[in-house]
């Protein structure tokens, strides 16, 4: 068993071509043993973006802060701090934050994408 | 893509031998498509508690509310607000609530166990 909080998880700006403004911290993933996904939180600045793109496995957010637009094929959509979120394998999407405070949300993956 | 909102997923007691005062809602599962992990949320209430037991696949937590203690091998360590937790494949673990407010938690497992 493993109890981590997210203050003691390496932060690192994510280096991607369209980001701007984005962290990572991996709270629970492949270093710890986790067998079938990995937890990673995302922090976005007033002002950033993580690049629009498409993969083909899901992402399931929750958000911890803050509030944002994801950006996908039905259009933009608030998301804001206690949102479940689904995207689906190949929905291209992207996470912005016109807010004045940062967007921080929990993005789990399938743990071979971490 | 999917937005939930967890007060809009219906709560049910778990009806399990062991368990006592504890509720389950499923804001992204199978229903919902989710194609390798599903989230649940557990509120356990004060006095109440999960089964102990153990089973072949692991627990992924993020407490949302609250505190309690989390039995395991390594003895009954806290976990409150905030933490992310791991709990190995065939670990024997338990929940409980010796506070006077809900225990509220993610509970994060393969889709197949949701």
């Amino acid at each position: 068993m493993k109890i981590v909080r997210l203050e003691d998880c390496r932060k690192r700006p994510v280096e991607m071509e369209g980001v701007k403004g984005a962290f990572k911290q991996v709270p629970l993933g492949k270093a710890d043993g986790a067998p079938t996904f990995s937890v990673r939180v995302f922090t976005v600045e007033p002002g950033g973006h993580t690049p629009q793109h498409a993969h083909p496995f899901e992402h399931v957010n929750y958000v911890l802060e803050g509030s944002g637009e994801l950006v996908s094929k039905d259009g933009a959509k608030t998301i804001r701090e206690g949102d479940f979120v689904l995207v689906d394998p190949d929905e291209p999407h992207q996470y912005k934050n016109h807010s004045d405070v940062p967007l921080v949300f929990m993005c789990i993956v399938p743990r071979h994408y971490e």
